[in-house]
């Protein structure tokens, strides 16, 4: 079963402690869609701009994503600069240049309109509500945001999550959104808005999930040689959404549980190299083991 | 078999956003003896002031605690006050009054010493040490400590680990330690001082293992009416040690799996009510149930 994203395609300049990359492909769309295509076949709506590099752009094409409806306008593409402290688990946003992003609608080609699994990436809201209309009867939605929509596009925002499944939020996001103070009862709170699963992304101290059937939770998997957290949420995401397309877009607390595990592993190969390298230089495979490694991780028994 | 635990046995005023309470019992020793006594026998060494309530001892005696070790000396109980914020991550200390505890030594009974799973909880590293010096050829010793003693008796502090098996501490912790700015090399890190086992408390986010063999990790159980965090890190201790000694003080990585669940599920009845009230009412049959419901959090299938 395919997965529409749409989200941004941007140029990123990053600093860690173990690094600095410049320009380097990045976005929310890009991480997700490198994720997903391991799972699935994957369509992606975005914009660039015309400086946008035709190497970047053979590599989303030469791992099979679709680009038919990655926009090109006159400007510049999307650039982010940031820089991670010390830890990593923190990081200062140097610049955003939005470029192209400013004007952007998105066009969903005639074949994506019938795409079953959709992931609408961290946008503006109401671009999220203009694919979400131009999308039929998709049998599984899921939205990511950040903290600027939910602070001066909270009314757009609560719009679009009332058609939305599976809503990817952090803590910070979960306590802003409800005005409550504690994460899970914020997570129980925002079932009520619309969404039937609520996945709060915790970074390093990985996944909590509620459904209307309790919670479910992981640890993140541990990389010790940390290079690049960059797009670790946004994989996240394309392994969970991929593994739920690949089992036709079930979204039940098993396959849900499951596809938590697969985004694990998926991220974890994210934050160990640079940009979108640790994601390109695996295949289905290791990330299956990575997830029996996530298994391994966590496993205990009940009675000796 | 039977544990030893040296530590402090305290009066705390706590006021956390759900209620405030004085002057309760309180103090790591009493939450982790309260803890560990649901699995083996629990022998207490720690001082009081003459002014410790009796209702308070015959809590401590009610559980089955064995006080023999409880000296009460001429002077004040250590009090500790201690405001929440409203999230309950963090807290402020209000104030810090030793009292009795300025002048203590340890002395061990003579039927203490042949105790064989023993817990140095959080005390000066010195008077860790003499109960070292007192106990025969121990089976299990465990250590707990916090960031006053790394800062101003780090030699201390690296001298007793050389002695220890099990070493109990959080993430700054781990840090201020090694000198290092990643969780997980310091864990790595620090089983080179001496400990054979490294378990990051996470709070919150649950606890992080780290042997010769490799990581374990669970997240924290949820406990959505969180009262009081206070003893969470002590009562996870006693539950952990407490079912080590239950199984002949065992600490092979598949035991120390499961201890770490039993941990985590004491610590949710411990935070769930103020001061060591979430404990004393709970069984081991309790303990158990919650046990599996740990395990029910973070199953999932790998193959589908």
């Amino acid at each position: 079963m395919s997965l529409l994203v749409v989200g941004s395609v941007a140029l990123d300049s990053i600093e860690t402690p173990a690094g600095k990359r410049d320009n380097a492909l990045g976005g929310s769309a890009s991480y997700f869609a490198i994720a997903g295509v391991r799972y699935a076949p994957v369509h992606l709506v975005a914009v660039v701009g015309e400086d946008f590099p035709q190497l970047d752009r053979a590599q989303l094409q030469d791992q099979g994503i679709d680009l038919d409806g990655l926009q090109t306008a006159p400007g510049t593409t999307f650039r982010w600069g940031g820089r991670y402290h010390e830890n990593m688990n923190q990081r200062d946003t140097l610049f955003t240049e939005l470029g192209v992003f400013e004007a952007f609608h998105p066009e969903l080609p005639a074949h994506y309109r019938q795409i079953p699994v959709v992931l609408l990436a961290n946008i503006h809201p109401n671009l999220q509500k203009e694919v979400l209309e131009q999308v039929r009867s998709p049998k599984l939605v899921a939205l990511d945001t950040m903290n600027l929509w939910i602070d001066i596009t909270r009314p757009a925002l609560l719009d679009v999550l009332g058609g939305v499944d599976l809503f990817f939020l952090n803590d910070e996001e979960a306590l802003q959104l409800t005005g409550l103070s504690n994460v899970l009862t914020a997570a129980k709170e925002i079932l009520s808005y619309g969404p039937k699963i609520v996945v709060v992304k915790r970074g390093e101290h990985g996944a909590l999930v509620r459904t209307a059937h309790g919670w479910f939770s992981l640890p993140a998997f541990p990389v010790e040689d940390l290079q690049d957290p960059t797009g670790a949420g946004d994989s996240f995401a394309g392994g969970m959404l991929g593994y739920l397309a690949s089992k036709g877009g079930a979204y039940d607390d098993e396959s849900i549980r499951t596809a938590v595990a697969h985004g694990t592993a998926v991220a974890s190969f994210t934050v160990s190299r640079f940009g979108v390298d640790g994601l390109v230089d695996v295949d289905r495979s290791r990330i299956d083991a990575r997830v029996r490694d996530v298994w391994d991780l966590t496993r205990f028994n009940v009675e000796e």
